[in-house]
């Protein structure tokens, strides 16, 4: 048991989904919302942190910051403050043990660090990955015109192919898995575009929801070939959560196989239903990422139920962290701890070998995301 | 652990989702029964005394009753009798630890004790929920003609506002959460009524089931801005489960934001659904309750899937019992049982404070009910 | 406990859903194929044997075929060809401790062994059950019009009822259970059993995928009256998932009440819902076969979860193992060791006594299966 538990903790991670750590200070009012997918404050009486991640927040990561373990949300903050926001970045990614940081830039970058800053606060190589529906929204807010548009998102996201591992969509978010999975034709595209555009010109807001553009833009990334990652499962209240179920992909994953590798992010509640698509689509991957920061005590039984159908070579390692560093640290801690609890004991049943349990932690944790992303060795 | 035992053991309860217990002896088939939600017989050469239930029933309900753990089936009821329905009421009502009652009175009223004598049965205090669909029936079986029948229920139901902590819909049975999720315009709700109050003079039986009609009720507690308890998942065979999934509401769920608190019952097994509808949106709570009794040994697992993304300031207890005093009991027995083993473990572990254990199962079980119904202090 | 351990290990099962063992031997590349539900090749650079069910091979059957536990998946292959596959098959057969095999044959026959090989591979009586798309198929091929197609389709059905214990339906990878589920009219049935036939005739290959047609062998068996298996949830990537859901067959159910008995099978990762069906109506049995084999260590979770809402009386034993004969062995294996831990569990925790718990492994895992299906006593 000594000698998986000390491998699994000082197993160099891949964290493949994950965004900016906090670029400045926040208060409390801010802090609390960023600890939930809620995007408002806790009804009147009760606060965020009486949730799991918020728990986890007390008694994992004050001690990090010189607190006793289930120290008040006060005095976390606090000390949080004294600290100060660099410090406490540099104090909890340094304590993830992650190796590479596959950073997805799509999402409000502007509170959180860019590339290079993560890259120097967290001191491990980051590599981007690239959000299709961003790239459509920028070409769509430089004034692009209808005729053009296929052609120049198509122009970006193959110059986005040169640099980043891979994409990333969110049309579970703008429409739900329920959409067509066939390749929309070329006067779809156009006709759509040139609704969307003059909409954009209307509004001045950009914000991708056609399905026929979000299709658009998945085909782009199976042309291109690199892995694609999609948001499946939980995720904040903008979603309709029962329409990102990925079995309602199974019809495009069966025509895009292949041609490309899929990414299932997080999955939540329907990681099952991901590790049956992961058994039987050789393209097929998943993760259970920012549920496990969000189900805390709970993520043994989370990553227990991902260690089912699914073969241990088509899972991935993810925190999903956006903002407080808080996130990015307690969600490589809560996979370190389910994995070495869940494999440890079937290594004492003696269901498993202890060589093993230490090659499928190796391999979820690291080595599955560097085949499929080809990243480097470190 | 004595001390978190200790402390979950004498928590006095609020069941906030409860029915009238047994208003007098019933045969062994009646019984058995009331003892699931099938309304037939167990097939021949099997009995539903063998399932978790029965199995709860014999071993921690026997001993109340003088009786061995474990005892048969024959053995239980025969004492049952013996003792009598009253004094089987008495003992089992008072082990519950209960301290206030929430009764919703709209189902099978004559079988069950009615709300004073539930106060006294169980010698504490009780609220009164009232369900919505029970009053359009009474209002229609009243002989409402289609032109007064909105006002009528419209003011029928602000008068039970006034002594009810709370509202109840059953639109999950009777149609589905799958309904349109806008408020009916008045017109639409005038013809409807009109088309059901025609049918019900024809039929003599008042049971409504219009689409439009159930959704005016939903709106007229919207309105009302009292707490709406929704039946949700695991009932009898009149439900089509599938479209009793709370992901079903999210439309909903968005458009009466800021207007009423919205409490979904039961929810098994979409238990993690709902628990991700009570973190991402402000005004839902939810419970296990219902579902405890029927899994019985398995309640641990059940309550700790609910213990995952829901705040803890949002989820609720209830024992939804109906009938035999038993299931009011077994309701908390297996909610405290459960509760001990899982905050316990985490405790052991180091995950929890032992403080923050007992303040959340303080919470569950009666803090969040008392501030969200506004229940007096007891 | 050992009392408990030593009943479950030794009890004669009936495995009420299963296929024929390997009738010869196969190369490493089809070995593999056959141990996933997955049709190809694992990705470069992986293997099918990194899985559950891999894991499961190298501990538990590797000593039966005097290997270390945990030997690499080319030792256990070298070995596995030493002995031959007769010799392979006699002592993994021998060791299920199954005293009756159901077998089903509508699957790739030729692969596999037949009834009386199975029997004499196996040393137990076997009973035959019937696929009812197969005999549309075998109808079509032999050249029917379209004018006798039902009547032959219904006689050759009546022939089958005579020897063969049950029935089974593939409907759910056919089409899914979103299918009408009331009776279609002859002359739908005439109409589409043309257009198919015609299509036959024409394409040379009889697969019957038409609504019409899934729906009349359905009811086809409900007139006949014997036990019907349905396919559900987990299988291939030639299957929607989410359209196997049981409960989609809700209303179809309803409508059959009383008719036939119905045996949902696999089920994962809808296997709570089966609970449900088990539980309110009379006629529903379900298992978890299948799953077992591919969850391995993570079986003792599945079964758990079967043993919730289901009365005892309506829960059977399968292995679903196809192929090779690790499989037959694996189903018993892992439900056996999941059921000692989960009732075994619950004996020490006082929750069950010993009786029940031996009385309910006999139950699911022999009793209920030899009442539903009339089988003769051992």
């Amino acid at each position: 048991m000594e000698k998986l538990t000390d491998a699994i903790e000082k197993l160099p991670l891949v964290d493949h989904h994950v965004h900016g750590a906090l670029a400045g200070a926040v208060d409390r009012a801010t802090f609390e919302v960023m600890i939930t997918e809620s995007s408002v404050p806790a009804p009147a009486g009760t606060t965020h942190f009486d949730s799991q991640v918020g728990f986890s927040i007390r008694r994992w990561c004050a001690p990090l910051l010189d607190l006793a373990p289930h120290c008040s949300p006060e005095e976390y903050l606090a000390r949080r403050d004294e600290l100060g926001n660099d410090e406490v970045n540099r104090r909890l990614l340094a304590a993830t043990g992650v190796d590479r940081y596959l950073i997805e830039t799509g999402y409000q970058g502007d509170a959180t660090l860019g590339l290079q800053q993560m890259a120097t606060a967290g001191r491990r190589p980051v590599h981007e990955v690239v959000r299709l529906e961003a790239v459509a929204e920028e070409v769509a807010r430089s004034g692009a015109d209808a005729a053009g548009f296929a052609a120049t998102v198509r122009e970006r996201l193959a110059d986005s192919a040169t640099t980043a591992v891979g994409f990333k969509s969110i049309v579970a978010y703008r429409h739900g898995f329920d959409v067509d999975p066939s390749r929309p034709a070329d006067v779809e595209v156009a006709r759509a575009a040139d609704r969307w555009l003059r909409e954009v010109g209307t509004t001045g807001t950009a914000r991708v929801a056609d399905p026929v553009l979000l299709r658009f833009l998945l085909w782009q990334a199976v042309d291109l070939g690199r892995p694609l990652q999609l948001h499946v499962g939980y995720g904040d209240a903008d979603l309709d959560l029962h329409r990102s179920n990925p079995l309602l992909l199974t019809e495009w994953l069966r025509q895009v196989q292949g041609r490309l590798d899929v990414l299932l992010l997080h999955c939540y509640p329907f990681h099952r239903e991901a590790g049956y698509l992961a058994q039987v689509f050789p393209h097929v991957y998943f993760d259970v990422g920012l549920a496990l920061n969000y189900v805390g005590a709970r993520s043994t039984a989370v990553v227990a139920e991902s260690l089912e159908l699914a073969p241990f070579a088509k899972q991935l390692y993810s925190s999903d962290a956006w903002g407080p560093a808080e996130l990015h640290y307690l969600g490589a801690l809560n996979w370190r701890r389910a994995m070495t609890r869940i494999l440890g004991q079937w290594v004492d049943d003696g269901e498993w070998s202890l060589d093993d349990a230490v090659r499928v932690a190796t391999m979820i944790g690291s080595t599955n995301a560097r085949r499929v992303y080809g990243l480097p060795e470190s």
